[in-house]
């Protein structure tokens, strides 16, 4: 029999009423003879709110702590998704993470799902049951319940639907994957489709709507994701293999994101080892790098630049000032008034001129970029925060988005 | 080492300042040297809360989905108060029932510990850590999450200390245990001891301070329970084995209960069986029962009394019903407006002419009784609700207490 794994966000479950709707719409795909996972985050604000009761306590709440209060909202979730099952009258059953099978590992607060004992959820799909499962969590080899930091819920449900071999829906509050953001061009375009290559560049930019992760193991396992809206039965956007039937712009979206801030050090002796030495101890922390650019060296020093998220600023300010003791020569600035700008496409691959054509844009309307970075589908660019909306328009306008 | 449980109820750690104040409790307690196993409850009013959001789903909520709900409120409290100890500077870690090794079997919702693997609070404690569990919950051999119904944190707190053969401390919003509910009688006697035999009939007749499950499980083990406030340092009441030691009044206490309704089921054929089945069947739903009362056969009927819970009634009339299709002779009557009122003391054993003085009360002032029942160690009587407080007064100034 044909499963499928549907998620819903937090907002989707945000209270009784909407954790009602979202058991109809569980129940009507039941009908149509699918085996049924789904899986749900905490209702609405929870987390925010959970975190906050710890922050009342503690300033650097122990994070092993803080996953066994976090991991509580989505246990709140799938009981009140279970019950509302089955008071539609359909068999139902709620499992944790570890019940789920979800073994994890690396650091509390942002583990990474290693494994799937999916024995469990197999079992009860073949009694007939629709299975609710908490996104967002699992349990570590010490016993210790994890969570699996942002975007987590789809982490879960894509991995999951990976185990299964069946496709993944993600429902949420928006109503499928657009070329540019709407708020910041409204008249931007919903894509029917985009490949995994072009949806990982966009999340890892910052495109908001799904999380790198959930897209990396989409595309491993070759599991097609659907996005769309919880609360209406429109159209939204499959995330899947690149194939011939896409239509292929040059430029499938153009992603925008205000989160990161510009770290840059100069005066790095060049010297084997002391570059790396910085990204392995931003590794080490868990510190997620971006669009690293690097000057060649002169008078036996290196700059370097790269972008990292804003709210990250406290472990990079730790991790630079002990690489100061070791290279007291350098200096270190740090720019966050910045906005990073990609564009991705796999119709980059064929069709060259596209640097050419990023590159005219800027300087006919007058916006300097301080970085750019290439990859093989995407072109990224920091600009001053004050130029983001005269290069959204203009780029989009170009491209046809 | 010598250890110690503690235990803190719903109020305790109503919220986010009281959970500070237990930290320094148990942080202080730990000073003292001893190993320290912290057992809590949901915040204050965390359980309503979430029951009642199933109720707006469901009016009769599945139990086993109840459970994975109501486990959250115990798992918010023990990462909290894990939190603020390492803010005091003391390592801990929390447990959930699961990583506590805590197995139950039967009823969802109204779950009963078989056993504890207690290696891994074992472990957690020789590593000099505070551990602190989640009351209330376990985990049964299904996999599924289970409660242990009413006062299940206190078993769970009991039950630890017998597995690490240790005391209990059982923190709470009363001081210790009266000899009359001070409420009722404003001028009772604070016991500084009582015995198991003791404490389990007054709690079983309503007591209010510890559910009779807990207390079973002390003296099965010979666990010491200390009762005492959670918000003062006043001397509470030690719950232990009978010695002569104790002061031995004749009469220990005074329980007083309003939760309880009188069923009467009249005209039973006298049969072999019969009656037998009609606790059987209440059994298997477990209603509690109490106070059986049965008149001598009469015309080829029997006519029983018993009381059960106020708020089992429906369970209760679902089973009569039952019961009625094979034994359509049978008359129920159901009054709710009683009270039952007991004496207890293990002075009672070797003083006779309780019973006596009991009628005399009664008689003296002119307070029907319904039903009588007796053990080795408390003697019991049903009386209509406005009869109450006369009684008390009677009863408590006759007896001392």
């Amino acid at each position: 029999m044909a499963a499928v794994v549907q998620k819903y966000g937090g907002t989707s479950v945000g209270d009784i009423e909407k954790i009602k709707n979202v058991a109809k719409r569980v129940a009507k795909r039941k009908e149509k003879g699918d085996d049924v996972v789904v899986v749900v985050s905490a209702m609405g604000k929870t987390t925010d709110i959970l975190i906050d009761m710890a922050k009342q306590i503690s300033k650097d709440p122990d994070r092993r702590e803080l996953d066994m209060l976090m991991s509580t909202g989505e246990q709140v979730s799938i009981a009140l998704l279970s019950i509302a099952l089955k008071e539609l009258g359909y068999d139902s059953v709620s499992l944790t993470g570890f019940q789920a099978g979800i073994i994890t590992k690396g650091y509390h607060t942002k583990a990474r799902i290693s494994d799937i004992e999916i024995e469990n959820v197999k079992k009860h799909l073949s009694d007939g049951k629709i299975v609710v499962v908490a996104g967002f969590q699992g349990i570590n080899e010490e016993g210790n319940i994890t969570t699996l930091g942002r975007g987590g819920s789809d982490t879960t449900a894509v991995a999951l639907a990976a185990k299964l071999g069946c496709t993944c829906e993600i429902y949420t509050d928006v109503d499928g994957i657009y070329s540019v953001d709407p708020r910041l061009f409204p008249t931007a375009r919903k894509l029917d489709y985009i490949s995994y290559e072009e949806m990982l560049e966009m999340a890892s930019l910052g495109a908001g709507v799904m999380e790198t992760r959930s897209i990396e193991i989409g595309q491993k396992y070759g599991v097609p994701i659907y996005v769309a809206l919880s609360s209406e039965e429109w159209p939204g956007t499959y995330i899947k293999e690149f194939d011939a039937s896409m239509e292929s712009n040059v430029i499938t979206g153009l992603s925008v994101s205000d989160d990161d801030m510009m770290v840059t050090v100069n005066r790095i002796p060049y010297k084997v080892g002391n570059v790396s030495m910085i990204f392995e101890k931003m590794a080490s922390k868990d510190v997620n790098i971006d669009m690293i650019s690097q000057t060649a060296p002169s008078h036996g020093y290196v700059n370097i630049s790269f972008t990292a998220p804003e709210n990250e600023r406290y472990v990079i300010e730790e991790i630079l000032e002990e690489i100061k003791k070791e290279l007291p020569e350098i200096e270190i600035d740090m720019e966050t008034n910045i906005t990073k700008l990609s564009v991705v496409g796999i119709g980059m691959r064929s069709q060259s001129g596209v640097a050419a054509k990023m590159f005219k844009i800027f300087a006919e309307n007058g916006i300097a970029f301080k970085q750019v970075t290439t990859s093989e589908i995407r072109i990224s660019y920091t600009i001053d925060t004050r130029d983001k909306e005269k290069a959204i328009v203009a780029i989009a306008r170009e491209f046809n988005l």
